[in-house]
C-alpha cells in the first residue's frame, strides 16, 4: 500500500480512495500515521454528515435495523456510512466478515459504505482510528455516518463523543425484566428505539417504551429537546413500521440542536476533547521516550493506588526530571 | 500561619491542627502548597473514613438531613466531618457562615467538625482541596466523612471520585413533576432518599420512592448491590423517622462492596485517577512555563475548535518545541 491517498479523491467521492484511507488512519506504523495526519489536516473543514451513534441490547437487532434504515435512506438518494467500532476485536478477532454478511443488501447498495471492525493487527487507537473513519467518511461526502458499537466497554461514551446523536435500540421486555442495559448507556441516549413492535411482541414492545418514557422523564429531563426528554419510539426493523417515525424524531431533534445553537457547540467541545486526546498522547509519548522517567512515572502511580504516597507529591518528584529540561528548551527559543 | 503542621498533631486529632491544616491546603501560596504536599505525603497511608458523597435538590433540607444524621451518629460516639464543595463560591462569595448556622448543634459537638465551603480568596483547585481536605479529616480520625455538594456544575461528579458512596437527596414531588435533577447526578447515586416523609407529605414521598425505585430499576441495575439497583428510601430529617434505616442501607451497601472487593478496588481506582490529574497539571504548568509554546497550544487548539486543523496533526505540531526539549533532557541523563 502506498502511503499517499489524495485528498481530492477522497473528496471526490472514490469509494476506493475512502477505504485505503480507513486503512491508512487503522495502521500503527509510522510512516502510514504521518500520512493519515497529513491526508486528514488536508480535509479539515471538508463535508458535514449527520453523525449517528448506535447501540443496543445483544439479540436486538441492530443490524437489520441499520439495513432496514440505510436502505430507506439510500433509497432516496441519500449516501449513508456504517462503521463498527468493537474494542474487542483484539481479543477476539473481531467481526471482520459479520458486518457486511448480515446488511447483505444494504452493502450491495452503491449509495451506502459498510466497514466492518479492522482485524487486531490493523488496530490503532480505537477511539482514534474510529473518529478519523468517521471523518473520512464525512469528508467523502456520506450524509449520515452510522457508528454501530457492539457494547463493549466503555465503546459508548467513546461512540458519544464523536457523533451528534446516540441511538439506543432495545428488545420489548416484561416491567420486571432487566434490559441488560449497561451502566452509562442510558445516559447518552438521545432516541430510544424499541425494536421488535411486531406480531406478538408488538404490545410488549409499547409497554417496555411507555416504561421507558416513564422512567426518562424521572431521571433525564433535557428541557432543550422537543419533547423535554429523550423520545422513546417503537419500530419493527423486520416490517419497516415505525422506522420513518423514528427517522423523523431523529430530524426533529437534530433540528431543535441546529437551531438552539447545542449542535455546533457540541461540536466544537468534541473537536476540543479530542485535541486534548491527542495532546494527552503526545505527551504520553514524551514521557515514555526517557525510560528512567516512565519507570519512575509508574512507580509513583503505584505507590499512590496502593495508598503509600499522596498524588500530588508523587505526581511533583515523578515529573521533576522532564521539569528541568523543559526549562532547558524554553531557555534556548529566543 | 506558620506553614508547617505537624502530621503528628492531626494524627493525635488536634482539632485546631487539622483547621490549619485545611486552610493550608486551600491556600495558593507556593509555601503552602509545599507544607501542603509535605504533610499530606506524611499522613499518606493513615486513617480510613466512609466517605460519603452528599447532594439534593434545592430546598430538599440537607443541612437539616446532614445535621440529624450526624447527631445520631455522634450520640454513638462516633466522629463525623462534614466537609461543603461549592465550586460557586468564587464567583457568590460562598456559603462561608452559612453552613456552621444552619447545623448548629452539630458545629458545637465536640465529635463533629464542620468545614464551610472556603472563601474566594482562598480557593486553590476545587477539587485538589475538597480531596486533600477529606484527607486530612480521614488522617485525623473521623470515621464518617461527609462531602456535602450544592449541585452547581460538575461538583457531584468530582465529590464522587472521593468519596465510597453517594447519596441523593429528594423532595416528594407528583409523577409528572420533575424533580430538577441534574444530568448525571442520578447516574452515580448509590442511595437515594425522599426527605420529607412526615405529616401531609408522609404518602407522596412514598410515592415518589417507589417511581424512582422502579425507573432506577430499568435504568441502574447495579447486580453487584444489595439490591440489585441503588437503593431508595424515604427518611424525614425534621422528625429522624427512617435515618437509622437509612445508616443501615449505607452500612449494608458499605460491607457488600467490602466483601466483594469492589470497595478497596474503587479507592485504587480513585487514587490512581487523582494521582493522573496532577501529573495533568503539572504537565500544564510545564507547558504553560514556556510562554512560545502556551500561545501555539491555545491557537492549535482554537483552530481544531473551528474545525480548521485536525486534532492529531495540530497536536503534534503544538508539542514539537517540548519534543525537542525533552530529548535534550533524556540525553543528559546518564
Amino acid at each position: 500500500m502506498s502511503a499517499e491517498i489524495s485528498a481530492a479523491a477522497i473528496a471526490a467521492g472514490d469509494r476506493r480512495a475512502l477505504a485505503r484511507a480507513i486503512t491508512l488512519v487503522e495502521s500503527r506504523r509510522p510512516d502510514h500515521r504521518a500520512a493519515a495526519e497529513r491526508l486528514l489536516d488536508a480535509l479539515a473543514g471538508t463535508g458535514e454528515a449527520m453523525r449517528i451513534g448506535l447501540s443496543g441490547t445483544p439479540g436486538v437487532g441492530k443490524s437489520t435495523f441499520v439495513e432496514a434504515l440505510g436502505l430507506r435512506l439510500t433509497a432516496r438518494g441519500e449516501r449513508v456510512a456504517v462503521l463498527a467500532v468493537d474494542p474487542s476485536s483484539a481479543r477476539s478477532g473481531g467481526s471482520i466478515l459479520g458486518d457486511k454478511t448480515r446488511m447483505e443488501r444494504l452493502s450491495r447498495d452503491p449509495n451506502a459504505f459498510i466497514r466492518p471492525s479492522p482485524a487486531a493487527a490493523q488496530l490503532g487507537g480505537v477511539a482514534r482510528r474510529t473518529r478519523e473513519a468517521v471523518r473520512l467518511c464525512e469528508a467523502a461526502g456520506y450524509g449520515t455516518v452510522i457508528v454501530e458499537t457492539v457494547g463493549v466497554g466503555q465503546s459508548e461514551t467513546l461512540v458519544a463523543r464523536m457523533t451528534d446523536l446516540f441511538v439506543l435500540l432495545l428488545a420489548p421486555a416484561g416491567g420486571d425484566e432487566l434490559q441488560g442495559v449497561k451502566r452509562g448507556i442510558m445516559e447518552i441516549a438521545d432516541l430510544v428505539l424499541v425494536n421488535k413492535a411486531d406480531g406478538d411482541l408488538a404490545a410488549q414492545a409499547a409497554r417496555t417504551a411507555a416504561d421507558y418514557a416513564g422512567a426518562l422523564r424521572l431521571m433525564r429531563p433535557r428541557p432543550d429537546d422537543p419533547e423535554g426528554y429523550p423520545m422513546v419510539r417503537t419500530v419493527s426493523a423486520a416490517t419497516g413500521a415505525g422506522l420513518e417515525a423514528a427517522w423523523a424524531a431523529v430530524e426533529a431533534l437534530a433540528g431543535a440542536r441546529r437551531a438552539s445553537g447545542a449542535w455546533d457547540r457540541t461540536r466544537a467541545a468534541q473537536r476540543a476533547h479530542w485535541f486534548d486526546e491527542e495532546l494527552q498522547a503526545g505527551l504520553a509519548e514524551l514521557l515514555a521516550a526517557d525510560p528512567a522517567l516512565a519507570r519512575g512515572l509508574e512507580a509513583a502511580r503505584r505507590d499512590v493506588a496502593a495508598g503509600r504516597a499522596a498524588p500530588a507529591a508523587a505526581a511533583r518528584a515523578a515529573l521533576a526530571p522532564l521539569r528541568r529540561g523543559a526549562l532547558d528548551a524554553s531557555r534556548d527559543s529566543p
